[in-house]
């Protein structure tokens, strides 16, 4: 099949074998498949992912084996397929359902991350590999496109963001950063009731976006800080303050600007060391909560969302690329002002 | 009268002119005051405390304007005195009371940090000046004895502390460091009915004394990290880890040894830019609450924890001296092995 491999710390587009599905697993084509913000930095900086899951292994924070990096990995875990082979006792799901899966695989050997694995492919190819289990794997409901699908997996993250955080409709927030994540956290903060949000992002283009998925102030941090901006158009109610950039300082700086008794939800992933004055947090008390990914219930409920148009995801898909324009991709998702969610649709 | 003085950056033993009480403030001739770790690092890294101040001025964590380092300032915050003359309108309490107070003095121009002032004296001094009012100042039960009473502020950082974390009497905690801000936490977790208490310190007379506030394992921590001991005697329940050292490095040292999901209350006074790494934070969720001081039903309470005898801080007391005594104190206190509180009692 067809597939982008990350190998020797670069994209290739090459042929590798077809994955052939185990006992309780399905063979999934994929139909389409977000790229996401950590995919682009994992191929620069797949040491770091490395690291990271290494660390979290005592504390089973990453599934799975850590990836190796002298080994292909063929990352994407953002995806919607259609069944089209099953193996052994995988009854659960039938060949055509269209169905999105928390991107872990299991198998006799113990979990697997779909999208960091040198075992099973993520859906920068032709064909994965799913497990075949009720809180892992879910059927698209009848009718929901699958492009819009695919954004199950990022969606989610918001929600959870959201679910962790001390947030309740009597709250306000402040989200950092418009990519997809902030984008999702703003979704699911109007699903929540929430009646302030300000999103800032330097994009006039994701600024927008924000405003589609609701936002009710939108800044530019060069021009006003997002917290100032809080402060003038509510400034009473309890904030919290979404971190949603994941780069060195943007920690220090959240604590600099939150206001005294505020939380910090951590949904950015700065995977480098970073410098931060305790101090803010002590004569502030502030709460930091780190989040990371969803739980199924989770995962399944914002499928529904989608499915039943709460959540309006369409407007972040601003481009579909073939399995050979992955590596195109990756580069232009570095411009902001250009892209939120690019696609890789393989068979289109 | 006699006080300590902090002055161009030492401590020098000097007569200064008596306070005098305005309206609604009692004048009080200081029994005993405790010196508190951070009247140490304020002498050698004042310039830290000021520039603490005025970040926290935008987000009111700090009463009252920053001191200025240029003018006299005299410490001591953790006091108990009787009352010997009264400013007008202050009929809250009689001359002859005993009293403790938070450290906070209000006059027509705002809040006054007392030992953080060039306004008042702290309880390095012989009198003190404090404001007579119900949320501050608050009567010694009949019969307590002053030296006991002045260990009403450290212990009711222990009490806050654990009040703003997640601690239940299902969970348990892990206590970083046994000065006398990890021994109040000690104490209070013990009050809250947490039955697995590791504290860890390198002192074994401050794991004794740990021992003595209800810990129910004490390690040293080159021996064995705390966290691993709680693995081996608890493990299954929820953890709280509190982080009650301060320095560089422990932050960062802790989240990594923090299981997934768990909560790092944050009760040492890291005055210093830190180094972390967030990736410990996100792939185990980890939550961090800074604290900061108490409020003051938690500061009454803990005043009566102590009178009714439910706090035992008498162990705590290591060492007293007069005013004059006060420099050598400070030197005293930088040996864990020789001191926890040390007490200055102008009139003894």
């Amino acid at each position: 099949m067809r597939a982008a491999v990350m190998r020797d710390g670069r994209l290739e587009v090459d042929d590798v074998p077809d994955p052939v599905p185990g006992p309780g697993q399905l063979l999934v084509r994929t139909l389409a498949c977000g790229i996401c913000g950590s995919d682009l930095h994992t191929l620069h900086h797949a040491d770091h992912m490395v690291e990271m899951a290494s660390v979290a292994a005592g504390g089973d924070g990453f599934p799975g084996q850590p990836m190796r990096l002298d080994a292909d990995v063929i990352m994407g875990h953002e995806f919607c397929g259609e069944v089209v082979d099953r193996g052994e006792h995988a009854d659960q799901h039938a060949v055509g359902d269209l169905v999105v899966s928390v991107p872990i695989t299991m198998d006799a050997s113990g979990l697997h991350a779909i999208g960091y694995s040198n075992a099973y492919p993520g859906g920068y190819a032709e064909l994965m590999v799913l497990s075949d289990v009720p809180l892992l794997t879910f059927t698209v409901p009848n009718g929901l496109d699958p492009e819009l699908a695919a954004l199950t997996e990022p969606m989610a993250v918001g929600h959870h963001a959201v679910e962790r955080s001390w947030t309740t409709a009597a709250d306000s927030a402040v989200v950092l950063g418009c990519g997809p994540v902030g984008l999702a956290i703003i979704a699911a903060l109007r699903l929540k009731g929430v009646e302030t949000i300000v999103a800032a992002d330097f994009s006039p283009a994701r600024r927008a976006l924000a405003t589609l998925q609701g936002a009710t102030e939108v800044v530019d941090p060069r021009t006003e800080p997002a917290v100032e901006a809080w402060r003038r158009v509510d400034g009473r109610r309890r904030l919290i303050v979404f971190e949603a950039i994941g780069v060195p300082g943007i920690l220090d700086q959240a604590m600099a600007d939150a206001p005294r008794g505020s939380q910090i939800l951590v949904a950015g992933v700065c995977m480098e060391p970073d410098r931060v004055r305790p101090m803010l947090g002590v004569v502030k008390e502030l709460n930091i909560q780190f989040v990371f990914g969803y739980d199924p219930m989770e995962f399944a409920e914002t499928l529904r969302r989608i499915a039943e148009g709460e959540l309006d995801v369409a407007p972040l898909i601003t481009g579909r690329v073939p399995i050979d324009g992955v590596p195109d991709a990756f580069e232009a998702l570095a411009d902001p002002e250009a892209h939120a969610k690019i696609l890789v649709t393989p068979g289109r």
